[in-house]
């Protein structure tokens, strides 16, 4: 019943918090995808704090990396007061520690509705012209990335230079997203989303794995049904890390969710 | 003996953490400025971490207004393996909690030398032709913000029009900083210039208050001695709430330091 992403995130109650089954079809190289991972402890901190359904804010720094099966969360509230709760939350597997991270969450419903967005809003372009990023993938890489299954994916034609040899250099990659399972966005799938793009190192003409040290996202507004736009930058690749910021909008063109990570760079 | 800076968030070792003494020179408006509270937590955690002396990463949850007078800091290292550490510190005074944090801390001199940095710097007017913003201030304001005696702050002209009440509309406040007492830049006190500057909604012409949610600072290198080139910018200011993005660059013109908070937008 339901959709595959509620499906994977869901979690069974346990005397001391939460067990989750961490899905082989979010694996991407070696490990688990991070934003994923994000959704899972977004997901057990929304059971934690009732009546503040939303992350404004939430904070992981990634310890280890995570592999497909069983995962226990942790919760504990660290204050809830007034309109915003903030809470500590554990990602681990076996004894071994893969996440720690602390949110705030609220109602965003509740926010008032004043709109004063005075940045200008990235352009990307009409999805008819946009490349899809999952068919265009040789069949034996998609083997190594089943995650690219759980999204359709436009690429932005100038974001897909680094795939034909010709990275941009410019350190962007924009596009067009959705779950491929039909279900809408949601402020918890914001939190995957995130995370979602190939990395902007790609770019950069570095490949490989980029793991994640630190990544704070904020939910800005509860998604409007449809596509997202999407985009992940960076600016600053230097001492063998790199940020790695990405905004994404909803249909209405407003801004939902802005992150930010410190990952390491690919050797390249 | 030694920087007034470096004595405001100096620490006493005790049985189970740290004592500071949150000084009432880092006082702005009704509370304590929340870069200065992230350099003691800082701190703390660099006594913490030893051998690894460096903020990577700090994310910091604002729980209520600290106050001047005794202030306690606890750390507990989650995971130290390797060229990395990731701990918790938590700041509280009296029986109420303040801040809650996580960080990953390492050793930025020994980092790899490349750097790849494809986003362009940000430009500042030459500092003779930039705003003193402390000596600019009437005398009863100044008595509302001792911080501003805590720092040499240079504003581009571009940047105080809120003040002479015609804000520019474009969320942007850039100078130059430094240290009033002569201290040089290094990692730790990155951490408290990325809340220095006044917030990004005086130049949307909202004043007063802007209380942090959270912050998240990445400290990317270690500064070269001089003054810093500092932005605070914002994009999306929303259900009462904004993001205000810090950058500063060192007497180098290299990034050192890039940060995001979530913070309340003033009622304006």
């Amino acid at each position: 019943m339901g959709h595959e992403f509620d499906r994977t995130i869901a979690l069974t109650h346990t005397d001391d918090g939460y067990e989750a089954e961490l899905d082989p079809g979010w694996v991407v190289g070696g490990g688990v995808n991070g934003g994923y991972l994000l959704a899972v402890l977004g997901n057990a901190l929304r059971e934690t704090l009732a009546g503040k359904p939303d992350p404004f804010s939430l904070s992981a720094y990634y310890l280890s990396a995570s592999t497909p099966g069983p995962a226990r969360v942790t919760t504990e509230i660290v204050r809830d007061g007034g309109s915003v709760a903030t809470a500590r939350a554990e990602l681990s597997q076996g004894d071994t520690a893969r996440i720690t991270a602390l949110a705030t969450y609220g109602d965003l419903a509740g926010l008032p509705d004043d709109v004063r967005t005075s940045g200008q809003p990235f352009e990307v372009a009409p999805r008819e012209r946009c490349i899809d990023a999952g068919a265009h993938m040789p069949e034996e890489m998609r083997r190594g990335v089943p995650l690219m299954e759980r999204f359709d994916l436009l690429l932005d034609p100038a974001s897909v230079g680094w795939a034909l040899g010709t990275p941009s250099g410019e350190g962007e990659i924009k596009g067009w997203i959705r779950l491929a399972d039909g279900r809408e966005p949601d402020p918890i799938s914001l939190l995957m989303f995130c995370d979602a793009l190939p990395p902007t190192t790609f770019d950069l003409g570095l490949f490989g794995w980029a793991p994640t040290l630190e990544l704070t996202c904020h939910v800005r507004a509860v998604p409007a049904p449809g596509w997202l736009r999407i985009r992940h930058a960076t600016t600053n690749l230097a001492g063998g890390m790199f940020e790695e910021d990405c905004e994404s909008c909803d249909a209405a063109g407003r801004p939902v969710a802005q992150s930010r990570q410190l990952a390491r760079a690919p050797r390249g």
